[in-house]
């Protein structure tokens, strides 16, 4: 077995219905919470008022701020600057992974005196002590996972623009609340897009080099719940508590794997495109899962058949499709995997890049920058170019 | 799907020869560790030589205290009274499952001011507030699973004896460094019993209906990787780091799965005769496994043949045999297993309770006290009394 590291994980609260014990999951860490919630959603469907009430009983103090878009490191100094003064005993975030990792990034920096882009990775030049505010994660997408990392995504947008990580084995949510009831509301065309991000960390954790036992048993996990609710999440299961919950287990599971065992080239073409437009981290991953599948299977096939990147695709094959592993039957069920993947992004209807205005002259610069990280096999140049090309 | 809570989890580093790290991962949290050791086996094998020159690197300055046998509540309090006034910045400890228990304890009584007895289970009145210093686990038998876990057992024996969990979330560990090198010097029946520990604690979690997707998940990761490797740790590959890696994930994911998912009978009954007799606790696990096996599958045969846990056992028994899983063969595919846990007794040599004094007048007080607790299917008295008198 080779070395491995798996960072620590949240405490995980898993409970549909579960956002009524959020004034006991508070209390545990003091009485004054800063919560950060994103845009409008949750007060449309009542849920605000929910917690609020929730809250509301004893002596717990909350301040509420809101995130509009995706964190940037203006809004973390920002916030962190209107509250640094005010004790804050827990930062509480709920909402989808911009809202999450905000709020994580906040609860990091209440402890500082400087702005977050001094510890940005590529951008600042220090080094995080890990001291900060306890960070309770209450995510109402099922996408990202960040409510079981260690990382936070800032993005500032323009000339100088950047999408990069905050991060530090601390920044761990001290825990997750998971409810899926809170996932219900989301859109179709969002869940679609989150869920397909899921998948894509979950497909690139398993077969990356860098997968252990654990983060294949994990991985395999969620990508057995999600083969049973991606779909029926976005179509006839929408208000199902069960199918939300399949996705909000798979999506948990998902950011275990993906900072355990590091991705591929989906999302080698998602860190580039994130700097050059602004098109939903999801639609992006959901645009390349089938195309990247493809070309993935098609280069293990010929040059590394015997290898266990494609024994993978063919056990991920037979899981999605019902039939036997047979490993006589390899490249079958790895192409029978891949059809899978097509069907699916057809059937959730993934736009394509093109929709979001990428053209010809585009491919070079994001072709030009994106790595094969830890995709199962080295892709050519040319291989990379054909996986975007094909779904612009 | 149910709620569930899982438990946050140490930040894992398994590596072959990790041991070498044991400095930098010292250093994350200070300069002033106390080293809490059991018995002579370290020294004998040269590694405790090895420890003391990479600590002995830089300006880290460590105290060494050794545990004989099980802790007690004595042994924690004295350790703590002697290293209170020391400025202890983090605890380490080296050896199996009640070197970890003990070093878990200390950490978390150096931030108090009374003994330890007043915050046991069932026995103190007091709830700790969830303050420790840091603990670094490292295991050197595969078996407990204490690495993963939040509770330390403390034992007293004599009249007034016990064996009780003093627990709070905040004593997991906050690092486990497995290096299954570790483990190759324990001896076979060491191992056996160690193995057999583990073992139980994965399958009865697997089994337990506390268990939900993500313990399931991990069980079974660890019943795999446990199948390829317990027999050779004992016979053939005693010195194969391969075979002691295998065997030293599957402790480590037997101790998360345990404290996630709950027990069944075989812990009922090691709980109640640890009270009575000074048997190894592996032992008393390994004795019931095949007979607890046995009765549970002809229980679930008989009044559960659709439900869950008859499959899971059948799927065990696919896993452990290589055969496919066929849901219409569950009865047979059930027994097989059945069959493989009764050889692997016999092989590895697993004693019964009569080689340590156990007679036919103490099977009806532990009877009397033992509970089927997370078990698949409520046992009734007198199959729990046919489990133990099997193994006599």
């Amino acid at each position: 077995m080779k070395k491995f590291i798996i960072a620590r994980t949240p405490k995980l609260v898993f409970a549909a219905g579960g956002i009524t014990e959020v004034h006991n999951i508070v209390s545990q860490f003091g009485k004054t919470v800063l919560i950060i919630t994103g845009g409008s959603s949750l007060e449309a469907t009542g849920k605000w008022d929910e917690i609020v009430r929730i809250l509301n009983h004893g002596d717990i103090v909350f301040y509420h701020t809101l995130l509009q878009g995706e964190p940037t490191p203006e809004f973390v100094d920002a916030t962190t600057d209107r509250f640094r003064e005010k004790d804050i005993d827990v930062v509480l975030s709920i909402g989808g992974g911009s809202v999450l990792d905000a709020g994580k990034a906040v609860s990091a920096m209440l402890t500082q005196e400087v702005s977050v882009t001094e510890f940005i990775e590529g951008i600042g030049a220090k080094i995080h002590d890990g001291r900060k505010r306890p960070f309770i994660a209450i995510p109402t997408t099922s996408g990202t996972g960040s409510e079981a990392t260690k990382n936070a995504v800032l993005k500032r947008m323009g000339a100088n623009g950047f999408k990069k990580s905050f991060r530090h084995d601390n920044f761990v949510p001290d825990i997750a609340l998971i409810d899926p009831e809170l996932t219900i509301s989301c859109p179709a065309q969002v869940t679609a897009a989150c869920g397909m991000d899921a998948f894509s960390h979950l497909l690139e954790s398993y077969l990356s080099p860098r997968a252990n036992p654990m983060t294949d048993a994990l991985a395999y996990s969620g990508l057995g719940m999600l083969k049973d609710n991606l779909v029926p999440a976005c179509t006839s299961g929408t208000d199902n508590v069960d199918v939300r919950a399949g996705m909000a287990y798979a999506a948990y599971l998902s950011g275990i794997v993906l900072a355990n065992a590091g991705l591929g080239v989906i999302h080698g073409f998602a860190s580039v495109i994130g700097g050059f437009f602004d098109i939903p981290h999801g639609v992006v991953c959901g645009a390349l899962l089938c195309s990247a599948t493809k070309k993935n299977v098609a280069a293990l096939a010929e040059r590394e058949p015997e290898g266990v990147g494609l024994e993978k695709y063919a056990r991920l094959g037979a899981l999605f499709s019902g039939k036997p592993y047979r490993a006589a039957e390899k490249a079958v069920l790895a192409d029978t995997f891949t059809e899978i993947v097509y069907a699916w992004t057809d059937l959730l209807g993934i736009k394509r890049f093109g929709e979001y205005g990428v053209e010809g002259p585009d491919v070079d610069k994001i072709v030009e920058k994106t790595r094969s990280r830890d995709n199962p096999i080295e892709l050519t140049k040319q291989e990379i170019r054909e996986v975007f090309v094909e779904r612009i």
